[in-house]
C-alpha cells in the first residue's frame, strides 16, 4: 500500500510543508529509514537526522525550526509521536481487515459454529462442534480440536494447535506454533520401574486480552483447567505446566518455564529462562529476575528475587558481588591462618 | 456424550443411591465440579465437599456414612479411585477410537504402506515408502517424511514432523509441534572462520512406550541414530542433539536439554531447564536436579546432582546455603583481621 | 535407492577387493554397521572392526593391510576419508534433487512469483508477492506470509513459518517448526496495570548461508529488522528477540536466548541455555559459556564468559571452586574465631 504525504496529513490533521505528492509505502526510524518511508521526529536529541534521512516523508512538531534545508516533505502536528502511533495502529488495521473469507481447501466441521466476518486460512482445520467468534483470524495451518472456542477479535496465527475442549477468549492474539492443550506431563511410577500414564482430562482457559508468543506450550489439566487470566503477556518458547494458574497481567519473559499447578498473582513479573517449581504461590507483584530458580512459595507482594534457588534480590547481589571475589577471601582466611598459627607458636615459646 | 447415572454403574458395578437417571458430560474434581460433572470422594479429609459440591454423580465407598443430605446420585463401590480411574481410561478410549477414516485432503504417497483402522488427520502428510502401523493416529497437519515408520497404536498428534528415515515403536504418544529427526547441530570450523555443514545422514529410533510432549527437537544422527528408549518420557520443549541415547524409563522434564552424543542411562530423572553437555556418560537412576548444568560424567548410579556447574546433591546444598551468608562471612573475616592485627600490634609493642 | 560396490568405486576412483556387485542402500560407523550399508575405515585404531563389521562394502586405504579376512567388499583409495565424505555429499544431493515440482494441494497466490526448479510440498503456503529463488525447497506445511522473500536454494523445513515482509537470503536451511518475524515482545505498562501492545510493524532480515535449526523463533522488529548476518549458524529452540542483531558466522546453540536489541558481533560462539539481557553490545569472537546469564556488554574481543551473572571464565572458574568448599571455609572462620577469641581472653588474664 502506497500513501502521499497530502492523504497522510488528512489523516493526522497535519500541515503540509513540501512536496504533497511524495510517496510512502512503509514506516522507518530517522536514523535508518530508507526513501518511500514515512519517519517521525519527536525527541530534540535526534534533530540532526532531520537533515540527513532518506526518508521521504517526516512528521515533525508545528514549532519546529529548520537549521538546515530539508529533503523530505514535512508534516507539521501538535504531537508528532502520538500522530505517528495513530498511522501505525491504523496500518495494522488496515491490514488485518484485508484478511477475511475463508481460503480454500481448509477443514470446517458441520458441527461448526463461525462468527460473522472471520478469516479462515487454507489447511487449517476446525473440529467437531468448535465456535469461533465474530472477526476471529484463523491463519493457514492452524489446528483446533473438537469442542474447543475461540472468542470474538481473537487470532490464532499460523501453526498453532488448540487440542479438543479449550477455550480462548476475546481479543486473544497466540502466535505461530504455540500448543495449547497439550497432555500435562502425569506419570505414575510402578514397581517394576516403569510409568502409567495419568490421563489428562481437564483443558486450558486462556482469558480475554491475552498474547502468547510463538512455540510456546500450555499444557492442559489432569482434571479442572490450566488458566491464564485475562490480560496475562506470554512470550516466546514458554513452558506452562498442567493445572498451573497465571494471573491478570502478569508478564512472562521467553523460555521461562513453570511446573505443574504452581498458582502465580496478578501483575507479577517473570524474566526469561526463569524456572518455578511446582505446587507454589507467587503472590501479586513480585518480580522475579531472568534465570531465577524459584524454589519456594513467594507470599509477599512486591518482593524481588533472582538466583538459582532464587532469594531477595538484594541479598542475592550482595552474595553474588562476594562471590566473584572468593578466591581472595580463600588467600586471606589462609593468610590469618599463618598469622594465628605464629601467635600461638610464639606465646608457646616455640 | 452424555451418560446417565445407571450407565455408569453398570461399567464400575456400582449400586445406585439417588437419582438413576442423573446425567453427567464429564469429568471433574469434588471441590470444584459443577453441575453435569461426575466425581469421586476417597480421601476422607475431603468429606465436607460431599455436602457442597454440584457434581451431579458422585462415585463414594461402599461403606461411606452420611451426615447430611446430598443432593448428587451416589455411585457406591468398594474402590471409589480405582472405579474413577478405571471411567477415565474408558473415556479417553472412546474418544480415541471416534478417531479414524482418512480425512481429505491428506497427502499419502502411492508407496507408503497403511495399517488396519488407522486414522489420518486431515493436511497430514505421509511421505514414499512410509509405514504406519495398525490403529494408529496420524492427526492433522502431521508430516512423516519418507522412509520413515510409525509403530502400532501410536499417535502423532497435530503438526508433529517426522523427518525421513526415523523409526518410531509401538504405543508411542508424540505432542502437537515436535520435530523428530532434523539436522544435528554440525559444523567444520574453516581457515577463514565460516563453518562448513557436516551432513547429517543418520536418523533418530524412538522405541515403544516412550511418551514425548509439545515442541520438543530431537535431531536425527551424523551417522547412526539418536536413540530413545522404550519406556521413557519426555516434556515439552527439550532439546536432544544428535547421537545422544536416552535410556529405558528416563524421565526429562520440560526445557532440558541434552547434548551431542551424551549416553543416559535408564531410570535416570532429569528436572526442568537442566542441561548436560557433550559426550557424556550418566549412570542408570542418577537424579538431576532442575537448572543444573551437568558438565562431567557421572559414574556412580544413584548419584543425586544439583548446581550449575552441578555437582554432588547433598553438598551443593551446603554451599548453596553458605553462599546466602557471603556477605557475612566476609565480614567476620574482616573482623579476624581487625583483632589479629591489633594482637600482632600489640605483640611489637606499638 | 540402492548402489553396488562398483558403481561406487567409480565415482571415488576405487579399486574393487571381493564381490563388486555387492549392494549397499545406507552409510554406518564402521563398529555399527549393518549388512547392506557402507563404511569406511581411516583411523587406524579401529582396524579391528574391519573383521567384525557386518557393513557389506568398506573404503580402506589402497595399503591397507589385512591380518585376516574380511567378509566384505573392500574399496581401496588413496584417503578413504574424503571418499566417504564425498559419497555423503553426493548421496544427500541426489535426494534434495529428487525434490521438485509442486505438489497438490497447495496455496499459492496468483502474485507469488516462483524461480525455476523450486520444490512446493503439499499445504504449503505462499502469499501475496511472496517471491521464491530458483532450485528452493519449501516443504510441506510451511507458511510464507505474504510479501516475504525466500532466496535461490534456500530450504524451508516442514512446517517453518515465515510472517510477511520478511525476507530470507540465499543458501539457508531453516529447519521444522521455526518460526521467522513473529511479534516481539513490546507491551507499554499503563497506569491502571495493564499493558497496551506496541505495533511491531519492522521485519526479520536471515542473510545468505544461514543455517537454523528446528522450533527456534526469531521476532519481528518493533521497526526496522531483526537481522541474522551471512553464516550464522542457530542451533533448536533458540530465541531471538526484536530488534536483535547477531553477527557473521556466529553461532549459537540450542535453547539460548538473546534479549531485545542486544547487538552480538561476528564469530561468537554461544553455548546451549545461555541468556543474554537486552540492549547490550558483544565484541567479535566473545564466548559466552552455557547456561551462562549475560547482563553487561562485553567490550573486548575474543572474552570468555561463564557463570549467571557472567563473568570472565578464568576468575569465574576460580570461584566456583572455592564456592564447592565454602562450607569447609566457613569451618575455618569459626575456628580461627576461636582461636582468636582466645588468645583475646588469655591476654587480658581471663
Amino acid at each position: 500500500m502506497q500513501f502521499t504525504a497530502a492523504q497522510i496529513a488528512l489523516i493526522i490533521n497535519a500541515r503540509v510543508e513540501g512536496d504533497p505528492a511524495a510517496v510512502v509505502a512503509s514506516f522507518g526510524k530517522i536514523e535508518e529509514a530508507r526513501s518511500g518511508q514515512l519517519t517521525f521526529l519527536a525527541n530534540p536529541k535526534y534533530e540532526d537526522y532531520l537533515y540527513s534521512t532518506k526518508a521521504s516523508v517526516i512528521i515533525v512538531h508545528d514549532t519546529q525550526d529548520l537549521k538546515e534545508p530539508v529533503n523530505a516533505t514535512l508534516l507539521r502536528v501538535v504531537d508528532p509521536y502520538s500522530a505517528f502511533a495513530t498511522l501505525l495502529a491504523k496500518y495494522q488495521e488496515m491490514i488485518a481487515q484485508q484478511m477475511t473469507g475463508i481460503q480454500e481447501p481448509s477443514y470446517i466441521s458441520k458441527t461448526a459454529r463461525l462468527g460473522k466476518n472471520i478469516f479462515v486460512g487454507a489447511f487449517a482445520y476446525i473440529g467437531d462442534n468448535v465456535e469461533i467468534g465474530d472477526n476471529a483470524k484463523i491463519y493457514p495451518n492452524v489446528y483446533i480440536g473438537n469442542n474447543a472456542r475461540i472468542g470474538d477479535q481473537s487470532e490464532l496465527h499460523p501453526g498453532v494447535r488448540v487440542y479438543h475442549d479449550c477455550l480462548i477468549g476475546k481479543n486473544v492474539s497466540i502466535h505461530a506454533g504455540t500448543v495449547i492443550g497439550s497432555d500435562g506431563f502425569g506419570f505414575a511410577p510402578q514397581a517394576d520401574g516403569t510409568f502409567k500414564k495419568v490421563p489428562q482430562i481437564g483443558n486450558v482457559i486462556v482469558e480475554d486480552n491475552v498474547e502468547i508468543g510463538a512455540n510456546s506450550t500450555i499444557d492442559r489439566a489432569t482434571m479442572g483447567s490450566t488458566l491464564i487470566r485475562s490480560g496475562a503477556k506470554l512470550d516466546n518458547l514458554i513452558q506452562v505446566a498442567h493445572n498451573v494458574e497465571v494471573g491478570h497481567h502478569t508478564v512472562i519473559a521467553a523460555q521461562a518455564g513453570v511446573s505443574g499447578s504452581t498458582k502465580i498473582g496478578n501483575n507479577v513479573m517473570i524474566g526469561g529462562q526463569a524456572g518455578i517449581v511446582g505446587h507454589l504461590h507467587i503472590a501479586d507483584n513480585v518480580k522475579i529476575n531472568a534465570q531465577s530458580g524459584v524454589s519456594k512459595s513467594i507470599k509477599n507482594p512486591h518482593t524481588a528475587v533472582t538466583g538459582s534457588p532464587a532469594f531477595d534480590y538484594t541479598s542475592a547481589l550482595r552474595s553474588q558481588a562476594v562471590t566473584r571475589k572468593l578466591p581472595e577471601l580463600e588467600k586471606r582466611v589462609i593468610e590469618l591462618e599463618n598469622l594465628v598459627k605464629q601467635l600461638l607458636m610464639e606465646k608457646a615459646g616455640i
